[in-house]
């Protein structure tokens, strides 16, 4: 019912499942006269496109951009962005058969409920992790305009399982950090973790499971007083969009649920000068007060789920019975879903903020002009 | 810049400062004809007021509700429902002279930056924790409302600084529960340890110091198939509007942040009949798959950090002279905000679920009928 | 249903009944800064307040505006205004009376079809004419920003009945037009034709009957490229605010009706160079070309229909036992509307207008600057 | 700058430009369940389509319908539909030469003042007539939800330049009125007129001219009860959709612009009881009361210009030079657009009229049911 479609300026409406034709997106409200160029995108969609590794489904998908509309002489026009990529390798007859089981921690049965059986359950359809693609495409574009603007998100793996990566980066050099990133298939900017985290993974996997983890997003040089009192907050809209991400079940800023445990004079952030610009010494808001951007990094962390699709047989209902029975899961699926969460985090993320610069007039509506008068 | 809106249907505009004539809302999109009796409003208003006990501010306030419109012959009547308190125990001389100094991790730098300085800084003017009392005005209308559909939402405190209560209520007697919390100025449900809790609460007051503390809440008989995938999920929505009260920095739903750890063979929640009903056995979804309801008890938690204001010296800039300083904050504040925000978080949590219930069809635009025709 | 809300920046929510407490509004979204004098919101009011003159309602109203937030040592804050003006010249006996009749042409019957007789009755409740002293309010303060960027919203009554008034009136001394306006109980400016419109009203009022009107409104300086295609054209949110004002039946820009008779050559606006601008050498267009402004002046008409109620004896249904009948309404109401609508129309075009401005970033969010950083 | 939706529940978002690839359009909030058949889809398109006749521009394009998403086993599934036509017939080159050229009553000044340049100017691209093809494929498939509701929609050309229908047709019939209509290029019902129209068409194309005319929208079977005071009025909507359509200019509900020379003992319209149900005998209402539907037929008329690309020389400026100058249009285009528009109006009536159903319940979110449990 009209649930599809986030942001005020910069609106991003996903369509598209998980076994029909196509994944795809409209952006409504880029800036005209951006320098254009898909390969951008296509770039953070291989980020996420499944089968990269042991660690991801082997389901196989090209995951490559098409453009449809608003773009012209490689410039964006002010006009709808629509791109889509195409869904190729689809094997639907798993899920007629397993349609009478309700596979549990999945959406079966709130789907069912919600759409009267007539959802697309073929691939969990609309529900599918599948569909962040479509964040992922818009996201690019709000990357490229922050970027424009000196302001950078990324994201990182910070933990799998139990292994923690307790580092706090400073993250100086951000081009490195992406780059280590992006070297291993973890997204983990630990180097010495990964092993552990790989065999968190293996593990799991040998065992026919899944396996949880979460993910840190900070984004630097975010302009000072972007955000509002009460219902237009910058933790209110980062989370809202944030759990749109399938599989997100927590959040937390800056020191977060730590904060919850602490006294005001351990968790103030003192007021300092340095080089004569307003900070903090220490950023436990993580980057937010009352709702509005400090100028300190924006810092938040996220909890992923395990993988509800596991292969290990599993206690549920029969529809056909309405009786309590054991089922196993076969489909492509992945181990653990965190590492391909990471670029999905980071476009949500680009998205919302960007949204939010457009509504405080930081971001013009052309960004550069060729106007004739 | 039109901030201070939320919902669709259930539509909430909260206004006033805390130092100005009143803190007032409009709720518009209430049902019609709702039986409206203001002692209920009050009722709710008293839970979350200043000066119940020693662990809140001194700062005395009757916070007696007033009544514009938008009832008729003692009910709704649909039209927009406007009430407010009046502010009367304001001395705002404190500010004035505090006003050079940036107080840390409050929103003096962050509202000056984005108000341009002509912000209503007094006891925090719009930020005001006060502020909440607009939310508990809204949230006793949807709370009167859920109720005729047996639908409860009910919080307590869950930790204050390191005293974590760990059992897992069952709340199956929540009048029961809702007349213990009430006994206590802790908001806690367990007797044994709110002794530790309030001797939490008392250390950082006798410091000059504050505490912070997490809250629990529950949503007991949430009908299944409620909420939506991607952007109108249960949790996206939930978590918009529990960020938007002051002092909260991290949520999370079900197993949440231990979700992260676990295996899915573990968390996945097995489907059962129950007398009957399809349940879950366990509920570590926190009563959310896919962003739609289950059936099961919505349940989630949030951290509140501990209250900005404290009477310890802190080390801050002096705006006049742009440089680094040391100052001392006067005026009433709250040791631990925890107990008071425990009624906040249920006012805004029926705020959203009513909306997204009035979104979804399941509660109509009139209640009763009294039609001639 | 969350009806009485408009605006996405400048946003307006109307509250209150006509014979209830008081009638309402909240504005949010006035940037900060702006010098606030209730001055000039009570002399909007008085424009359209009642007993003026033998042509209007002889209900006593004051309608003495109160301010209850959002300005702070006169100037506005960034937070939401509300205001207000109490009902008290209130005889609701009449209504109860008249209740079991459906008055024709009054929202009697689709009041009670949609609330299911709650709606709050008495004096057309909502619905009544009164109900646009809040947009007045709200408009009052739209007028005085858009003035800062000398942009004029100006209307005055274009006929009474078939009274027309046909000059095109150039309206380069807008103070000397508004002066003239305001010295005739009419608000033509049509010094010659004023004795007619009168005699048109006094005439309708001698009979118990009422009579209608059109308005035209025009807006002066406001800037080229304001506005989109398709859903956020100009003529669509004008015309969307526009039919909130109740009476009003049809709405044209430019030549509006005129242009469907007409060919393309007579039609188009040739585009010429005027003192090294480009304008148009006509404005058949009204000022608006695919939704976006030309920068020539916006030039809209609407229609308003004679005052339904009508002390001439009427037929009818008679609720109780649903049969037809003849009744005869008392109470006090306007012989024609026209005159008091005037600075209606006006409102609503400069909230309308201020809100696509800063949807555009063309009004900050801050007006002035006295921040110390 | 997100302009491109419309809707609360059945949300349309509009995308492609007139040279671009596409022509599309995504419906977001179909109610799950609903038998799609994309041949009814097609049949509306092809209502509009180019080139039926020799009114209308010669451009020749197919206008087949490709469908991407939201349906699965020939149903809707409630996930976002989205459909397009591709554009074949393109021929941007003589746009690129008249650049420079404003043409008058275009939207060539505007779109470059908002768009900075950046604007796709082919076939005035996002601006084009042929953006309305999105909003018939939306329309076409509210049409079938109404139609489950006994709901019809039905336009007509009411007038071409001056020769004007003046008949009141009462439409008992609408299938047969619909074949009539579809019957003659002119789109009009009224036999007797058709050659006249016909030649008040053929004399502007002989001159290189355009001309413009009006069409009258009815809605039968509509419940009563719909829509609301001031913001949420019913003309309030419809207008802000009709103006979305490029070219119109005016719109009039019931009586109109005639309702201002009225008395109220004229204007009103008299409640009677027809077969045991409330009606009234006449509709100078318009079918809508105080922003509320009475259960009559919706009414109203809408002005279309005549087309601004005319073959005739016209006076411009030439931006390259800055000064006053004579050029002419080439290219396609009709010579009445019109007869074109009928099913546009229809569309965005059914859209419109659809979305308030929806949001007052009257239309659930899944319209028949095959749920198991």
């Amino acid at each position: 019912m009209g649930d599809n479609t986030i942001g005020t300026f910069f609106k991003v409406t996903s369509f598209g499942e998980s076994h029909g034709n196509v994944i795809g997106v409209i952006i409504d409200g880029t800036p005209a006269g951006l320098d254009f160029d898909i390969k951008v995108v296509q770039q953070e969609l291989n980020k996420r496109k499944p089968g990269q590794s042991r660690f991801s489904t082997p389901r196989s998908e090209e995951d490559k951009v098409e453009l449809a509309s608003g773009v012209f002489d490689n410039k964006t026009t002010g006009a709808p962005i629509c791109m889509w990529i195409k869904n190729e390798d689809v094997d639907s007859s798993k899920y007629e058969k397993m349609r009478k089981f309700l596979r549990p921690s999945q959406v079966d049965y709130t789907a069912l409920k919600k759409f009267g059986g007539f959802e697309d359950y073929r691939g969990s359809g609309r529900f599918s992790g599948r569909i962040t693609a479509s964040l992922v495409m818009a996201g690019a574009i709000a990357k490229e305009i922050l970027k424009k603007y000196n302001i950078s998100v990324f994201a990182y793996t910070k933990s799998i399982g139990t292994v923690m990566d307790e580092t706090n980066f400073s993250l100086n050099d951000l081009s490195e950090a992406l780059e280590l990133r992006e070297s291993s298939p973890i997204r983990s900017i630990n180097v010495s973790l990964i092993p552990n985290m790989e065999e968190e993974i293996d593990n799991a996997s040998r065992d026919n499971d899944s396996i949880g983890g979460t993910i840190k997003c900070i984004v630097k040089n975010f302009p000072v007083g972007i955000g509002g009192p009460i219902f237009n907050g910058l933790e209110s809209n980062i989370s809202k969009i944030v759990f749109s991400v399938p599989a997100v079940k927590a959040i937390e800023f800056g020191s977060g649920f730590k904060a919850a445990e602490m006294r005001g004079s351990v968790h103030n952030d003192p007021w300092i000068i340095d080089n004569g610009k307003i900070k903090t010494s220490k950023n436990d808001a993580g980057g937010i007060i009352g709702g509005i951007s400090t100028g300190m990094p924006i810092e938040f962390k996220v909890a992923i789920k395990p993988t509800p699709s596991i292969g290990i047989p599993q206690k549920t209902i029969d529809l056909d019975t309405m009786k309590e029975t054991e089922f196993q899961i076969k489909g492509k699926h992945d181990p653990c879903i965190v590492p391909r969460a990471v670029v999905v985090i980071e476009a949500v993320t680009a998205i919302v903020l960007l949204d939010q610069l457009m509504f405080e007039d930081f971001i013009p509506r052309v960004l550069n002009t060729q106007q004739n008068i």
